[in-house]
């Protein structure tokens, strides 16, 4: 495990050098809170700047970066990747949805400026985001996130996690869960990084398969951390998904087994990795950086 | 107004031969009932096969016609169009936003389906609406489309209209919230089907004149049939307006001078077209159309 800690390390400042580089973009790309509607640019803001590792354009950097992208469309991109993840993260906290007061230590988007402006906000940010793919030319890349994060994708995994809400499940459906709602998203980054410089159609299935193991790991990882952790370490509520009867791994196979899983999940990850005749330093660290997130 | 009716019968039939054509594409492209998340790729076909006219993917072929354009990309485009707009109307109807329990004559999404579904549905369908887009192959289109649809688009415009209801406005309010939450996607229609055909400059700035007049009359027409119709001819409630203290011409001019403002904006957007060296007829005959909806 100590050899991966200091690979998580090399992560760790990456993440940390990129988060200022993406942040810089967001917001050279977001609206002004003093142009009309002022309240609704102040909330897209408000929620893209409540923090967060910036994990997603961190991927699509390193992805565009490996395959020796050149250019300015990966910005347009790793904003892309945060805005739809933001608009994600405020829908799904809706009190029809998630019902969630609380996110990286602060209020909820519906908390702090009403439902009717959350899913605005929400909706803008999704709507943004394309128009900033828009910009970097490739509609194939557009069409493929697109794809990667509708109802085949991560709004299917959101709404098959709120539909099993309560209910017995099976490990089928718990891998659905994770595959959709959280791994397709984090593929989707790398393939749009690796597209826009791009990478063979050979060179986008490995960092695919790279992709879906780190997000299938980083899910796992979260679930058993929701437990494990206390509310003040999340920034969230801790132990929300028993309370709300989620569809998860711990809950299915319990802690030791889960961990094993992410660990499974990791190795993966690196063998996905092995046809790859690039640099695969930063991916191989991403990857040690998401296991060691639990101890 | 004879010889306006005349004309309007010419788009009657276009619209009703296009919106086959329409639906026939909007079946094909949205996912099945039968695959996971089913609830929801159900939720999606219920609102948009609730009716309606499809002057929007009317509007994306009339344009890509005239200008010759060729091959699939208009079919795409066409249902990502009316996927925007049932998207639009989705959220709109949410109870946090205008709380409506009716729509075409049917209970509302979520009415029919419960709030996160009608929230979800909401989502997939403008998420599917651009990976249509992303097959047409034309980043630009995408771009454009995007940004008319956002906040400095029809969000801004559903935004600021929410955010005036109740509130004393004047007509500069006014005129930017029907800009925005409705001429926007209309004059985006226009552009997306001229750019996929490979239009001039001159031209799409020609057309997207065109579809602001037409969109600024359509919406001051919905308003004066909000308050001179019958609930059942409208198939939603009429008076809604009124009640919630909407900002709409007629509220504010009275409804001559919102007839008058109507017919000004039909004869701009004829004259509009005057540079174009295509046939218009059709374009024509819908600006008579929208106008003539009233008597």
């Amino acid at each position: 495990m100590e050899s991966l800690e200091k690979e998580a390390a090399v992560a760790l400042d990456y993440l940390s050098r990129i988060s200022k580089e993406a942040e810089k973009a967001f917001d050279e790309f977001l609206p002004s809170e003093k142009d009309r509607p002022c309240r609704l640019h102040e909330a897209m803001r408000y929620s893209m700047f409540a923090g967060g590792k910036r994990l997603r354009p961190a991927l699509v950097r390193a992805a565009f970066d490996m395959f020796g992208g050149k250019g300015e469309s990966v910005r347009y991109a790793m904003s892309a990747l945060e805005m739809l993840h933001t608009f994600s993260l405020i829908h799904d906290d809706l009190p029809c949805i998630d019902d969630d007061d609380f996110r990286r230590g602060k209020p909820t988007s519906h908390k702090q400026f009403g439902e009717a402006t959350a899913v605005m906000a929400g909706d803008a940010l999704c709507i943004l985001a394309f128009e900033m793919m828009g910009k970097t030319g490739n509609a194939k890349a557009i069409e493929i996130l697109a794809h990667l994060l509708g109802t085949f994708g991560m709004i299917g995994g959101e709404m098959t996690d709120i539909e099993c809400e309560g209910k017995q499940v099976d490990l089928e459906i718990v891998d659905y869960i994770h595959y959709h709602k959280t791994a397709a998203l984090i593929e989707a980054s790398l393939e749009v990084g690796a597209r826009l410089a791009n990478a063979s159609e050979e060179e986008v299935k490995a960092i695919r398969d790279y992709g879906r193991s780190i997000g299938l790991a980083f899910q796992i990882v979260d679930d058993i951390l929701d437990i494990v952790s206390t509310t003040e370490e999340l920034g969230k509520d801790a132990g929300s998904d028993i309370e709300k009867g989620k569809a998860t791994y711990p809950a299915l196979v319990g802690l030791e087994k889960s961990r094993e899983r992410a660990r499974e999940l990791y190795e993966e990850s690196i063998k996905a990795l092995d046809s790859l005749k690039q640099d695969t330093e930063i991916l191989r660290s991403i990857a040690a950086f998401i296991i060691t997130r639990v101890k």
